[in-house]
């Protein structure tokens, strides 16, 4: 993404892709954080530094299933040499009062277990003849088959280091210690930490809402029966699935007939449950560009940079493009095109990132990656354009898939990236290194 | 992952890594196909091929607002020397019945707009007066406050070739043509095309519902209070989280304590909404191993590779698994160690496949990098095991993160990596490349 930012200074000017992006990422403001239960903060960014309240481990305990001795007692111990100990009890996981441990006994340990009074180090299992005196043992028999096991005599078969299999109390972090930093995103192990030193809640930027709502007389619902002169509505269901991907909470509104009241009332309607609004279709030259219409009165023109601003972007596909806040809280709203195409693509450079922004996340963009351009001929471009063109992307090289209409959802679908043609270039050579964007 | 797969002769012998994976993927099956809504089926594999019941666009139609004309009418025109049309109405998207354009008329065309009988191409308003007789237009005037520029006369300033802004039927995809290829992932792009294409619900594999139940007397729910020799439970968070991740429906069941009756129960309760079960802990050689116990005879010993077989695995850490399927259904069930890092690891090779296979997935593994260990000293690595070490990965380097231990989950939260020594390595040193799967 090249091109510095520029503002337009003519009425009929285009405006850049960088300057338009900028506007929306300064308008658009991190959601208030809230206290979630842990499982639904997972993807969310974390708001707080978190400090463990109490040690991991929270005391000494077994690192295996075997049997917790004095150093002493097992010294210069062998096979044919053991050294026989009796057992005193057994200590399980979860144990509050483990039995203790004096010279010349021993305590059954299973693995978690808080060591017990007067044990210095545990034995493993395999390391003894597990009290049944027939050679090593392969494991313990179990307590409720076998509760005898928890007493008699057990013979070790080696000597064992103090400390040996003894998880010390602290060894993984301390009291006071900083479990995590404001702006971690918590996926599965960040959750595995935060509830392993105790927290049930945490304090997380939410998801954001986001609903979507599609425009246009002519829109059918899929599984209908199509009239004459109508097609199916894919952009609801294309831009609720990309907010969800891009990590949103999101609602399909049905598509609504182009009727300016009727759509100002939908959105007012909607804004209850709305972190983000975003509109197809309506936002271009036409007579019955109804969410033009609609959203020029409908703005908070009291707040500065309220309301919902019209521009011409120089891009393709996505030239007119609609932005602002509605409504008591200032929601934002993104009027994208209506073409499929335009739609998804100014989903990716504008929705997605606002999505991301919402969520307090700073890495806003997909990465751009170069590539080789494979191509029977020549790429061509608008001048004074960024060009987004659908390819499939693979081992550095790119091939563009289908041609530049914006109602090519059946290439768009059989896509993977975009290539990014530059404003200054009218013409793509194949073998040209291009900038890709991988999608998903 | 190298080793080949090998099945241990002795009892007391190991199994491969790769050997339980090959048994564990050779009895989960892809989850039976149902019909889900678009939205609902996002993320799931297509198990149809879908073909394309109506051409799209269905009829030809305008890709730019303007007016619809005759060509032999525009011919030599321009800006001095315009051809002047009369306007014989107004030509709306979703309009089914349009009007006729005769010699010397125009319709004015919306975007989408079906093509009228007689016109023969489109020129955008942006090359015409708009009708308001005032040099080159900007754009139309919204039909609700104009409701005069459907009529009157229209002056056009540039010459059109015939079908000039025109999409002609068919031009994306063709009735009959294949839409998608079963096995396709659906993602918001695909949504877009079957919505385009009027599909309503598509017949794909649904995502699995996977059980998580942590097991062990000494577990605590995050939240409450610790008493002495307890610790919090985190396996159930971190790999409902985890099983999210990869895919499925996840629930989690709080930990179940160290009897085998309440563990039986629990399990035979979860199986109506189980598609796969995964426990944690309780797998080991402990004589209060109460998954070993519980599940030895709850087993379809009746259908051949039925009931649970518990295994002890070249690796470290997750030397001690179970697997196998229980219940009327013969559910699938991955009794994994229960060790935070222990059971965070073998869910990342052994439960993260398995739900991309019920899933109908092929590419069920992680991709592996090589990367250069950066590391003040060597690795150690048990000779005979495949040892996985938590690490930080970025720019073909690798670094470990905190040490072996099993226990240690605030270095899990802190890596993004796993490092994988092979079985016959029983050092690494700086500078080494090594395989390194990044998570997440």
């Amino acid at each position: 993404m090249s091109s510095a930012a520029t503002r337009p200074t003519g009425e009929d000017d285009l405006w850049s892709v960088d300057q338009h992006l900028e506007d929306i990422l300064s308008t658009v403001q991190p959601l208030e954080p809230i206290e979630l239960q842990l499982l639904d903060a997972q993807g969310c960014v974390l708001v707080e530094d978190v400090t463990v309240p109490v040690s991991l481990p929270p005391f000494d305990n077994s690192s295996m299933d075997g049997y917790a001795v004095r150093i002493a007692d097992v010294e210069g111990a062998s096979e044919e040499f053991p050294a026989a100990l009796e057992v005193v009890g057994d200590v399980a996981a979860g144990a509050d009062d483990p039995v203790r441990v004096g010279p010349g006994q021993a305590a059954r340990i299973m693995t978690g277990a808080p060591l017990p009074p007067g044990a210095e180090a545990v034995v493993p299992v395999e390391w003894t003849d597990g009290g049944l005196g027939e050679g090593p043992a392969g494991g313990m028999r179990a307590r409720s088959l076998a509760p005898e096991d928890a007493g008699g005599q057990v013979r070790v078969h080696r000597p064992v280091e103090a400390r040996a299999h003894v998880r010390a109390e602290g060894s993984d972090v301390k009291a006071g210690d900083r479990a995590l930093e404001a702006g971690t995103i918590l996926g599965p192990s960040q959750i595995a930490l935060l509830a392993a030193i105790g927290r049930g809640t945490v304090r997380v930027r939410p998801r954001p809402r986001v609903v979507v709502v599609s425009t246009g007389s002519e829109l059918v619902q899929p599984g209908e029966q199509l009239g004459r002169g109508r097609i199916y509505d894919s952009n609801s269901f294309a831009l609720t699935a990309a907010a969800r991907d891009a990590g949103a909470i999101a609602y399909r509104v049905g598509a609504v007939a182009d009727d300016a009241e009727t759509l100002r009332s939908t959105i007012e309607d909607q804004l209850i449950r709305a972190d983000l609004l975003v509109t197809t279709g309506g936002v271009s030259v036409g007579a019955y560009d109804v969410v033009k219409e609609a959203l020029a009165d409908i703005g908070d023109e009291d707040v500065p940079g309220g309301g919902i601003e019209f521009r011409k972007l120089a891009m393709q596909p996505g030239k007119p493009q609609g932005f602002g806040s509605i409504g008591p809280d200032h929601t934002p709203l993104l009027a994208l095109p209506g073409n499929p195409v335009s739609s998804y693509v100014s989903f990716e450079l504008f929705a997605r990132p606002a999505i991301r922004a919402l969520m307090g996340l700073t890495d806003l963009h997909r990465p751009v990656v170069r590539a080789t351009l494979t191509a029977d001929k020549a790429l061509r471009s608008p001048k004074g354009r960024r060009q987004f063109l659908r390819g499939r992307y693979a081992d550095g090289e790119v091939t563009p898939v289908g041609g530049a209409g914006s109602h090519l959802v059946a290439a768009l679908a059989h896509a993977d990236a975009l290539i990014v043609v530059p404003e200054d270039m009218e013409s793509v050579e194949p073998g040209t290194e291009v900038d890709v964007v991988p999608l998903g």
